[in-house]
């Protein structure tokens, strides 16, 4: 018989969960909802909420009636722009940890400093982040000197911070003013902790979250260096009987965008084997 | 015969410059003039001044008539205050560089920073500026984490920039928010720089300055370890003959403090070796 144990946190983090009632509440009325991308980074709950009647659309052009919902990661100022111009209908889903960063961000870029977004160019919060700062800004993902003076740092939400911190090392070396919100969401940092200690406990680790997920793959990561029988699934499915040979003790734990059914299903299947 | 050479920037900085020249100006016309400390880390050039009628004191409450001069290194707000109170004559002979560090440090505690000085406890310029802040400062030597989340940083002008950034990257592991200037002065660093590129190239070392000055003893320090063979020197006459034996190039620098006919002194009695 295999035991199993999970992370004290684990669902959804603050910010999802709040989106997903937000949505939810709106599709008690409306047949028609649209997300600006998927809402958050998890297929399955985002196939679910299609279900429901609320699609992901990736250009909104197109769209002239129904409600559209700004989701989790932020959505870009044109697109912000474009809704209110047409008189759409919206609601903002955008996680209010997130909306910090940006508020930082745009305040910093007011005041005069060179507005440095430490984290990943393509990630949707980053992209939203610069979007509001009229694309004047720069994106680091690894240590660089920039030429500028007065430089203002904002970090995506999601980061390691020792990743982060090395990136702002490199920049106060040639800052005359630096100026550094620790804009990590705390929540991420946490079930880092948390998964980190629970791996050193069980004999094999399982990390249940949508393979486009940020936070769900950085958790991998850090995890897979402290326990190598570490694998990162989005379903029961992906699961494979041979990984549990010989293994008494297993760990689960999900990312900020990961539903308690999937957790709840994976800890069943696991059981079973 | 002994080469000599010396480092471009040599003699007083800008801010000793300035604070010389109001002082002698000032003793032309009076004959009671006043520092609050001496006016510079120089016995020598302080020696000359009271030849003139500059004398430091330490406790400026017995003083009644005259002209208080306030020093470069900058003075304690009590004793500010003091001066003004009493109405007495005074000029401001603060560098400009340690004013903005104490401009910087207000602006932060007044925004609700707390303001964290790098520097060496004991000095003056570190003092001045802690008390301009009511004493509500934090003065840091070495890395350490504070408990606060808000925290402003300036650093005494005469540092090491590594020194100064090593503190700095320990404060932002725990602040949410920290907000750096580099009040670092260009012209130490400058000597630095300079004294480090001769050192290579010469047998020996001779820095010239004031053993109380911070910026010479620095400078001795760094140098120090490029040229084993160097020596900190206050005059000419603390040079030993037996220290050039075989020697053929020498390097000759001073503290930002140090007058120029001290550095020609030198090198006249380095030449006669």
């Amino acid at each position: 018989m295999i035991e199993v144990f999970k992370t004290k946190n684990i669902g959804f983090c603050f910010g999802v969960k709040r989106a997903i009632k937000m949505v939810i509440k709106e599709a008690e009325s409306n047949d028609k909802i649209y997300t600006i991308g998927p809402i958050i980074h998890n297929p399955q709950m985002v196939g679910m909420l299609a279900q429901k009647g609320i699609k992901p659309v990736m250009d909104i052009k197109n769209i002239t009636d129904g409600v559209i919902v700004f989701r989790t990661h932020g959505i870009k100022k044109e697109e912000e722009d474009f809704v209110k111009q047409r008189g759409l209908k919206y609601i903002d889903a955008t996680c209010p940890f997130v909306k910090k960063v940006r508020r930082h961000a745009i305040m910093l870029k007011k005041m005069g400093y060179k507005v440095v977004i430490v984290g990943e160019k393509e990630h949707p919060e980053v992209k939203s982040v610069l979007s509001y700062l009229d694309n004047d800004g720069i994106v680091l993902q690894k240590p660089e000197i920039i030429d500028f003076r007065k430089i203002g740092v904002v970090s995506q939400t999601t980061l390691e911070k020792e990743y982060v911190l090395d990136i702002v090392k490199e920049l106060l070396k040639e800052a005359k003013e630096l100026r550094f919100f620790n804009t990590i969401c705390d929540n991420t940092w946490i079930r880092k902790q948390e998964a980190s200690n629970l791996a050193q406990k069980v004999d094999l680790m399982i990390i249940v979250g949508g393979k486009n997920s940020s936070n769900t793959t950085k958790l991998y990561e850090t995890v897979k260096k402290i326990q190598p029988k570490t694998y990162h699934i989005e379903t029961d499915e992906d699961m494979d009987k041979d990984w549990f040979k010989g293994i008494k003790r297993v760990g689960i734990t999900g990312g900020a965008s990961t539903p308690d059914f999937l957790i709840d299903m994976v800890e069943r299947q696991v059981k079973n084997f």
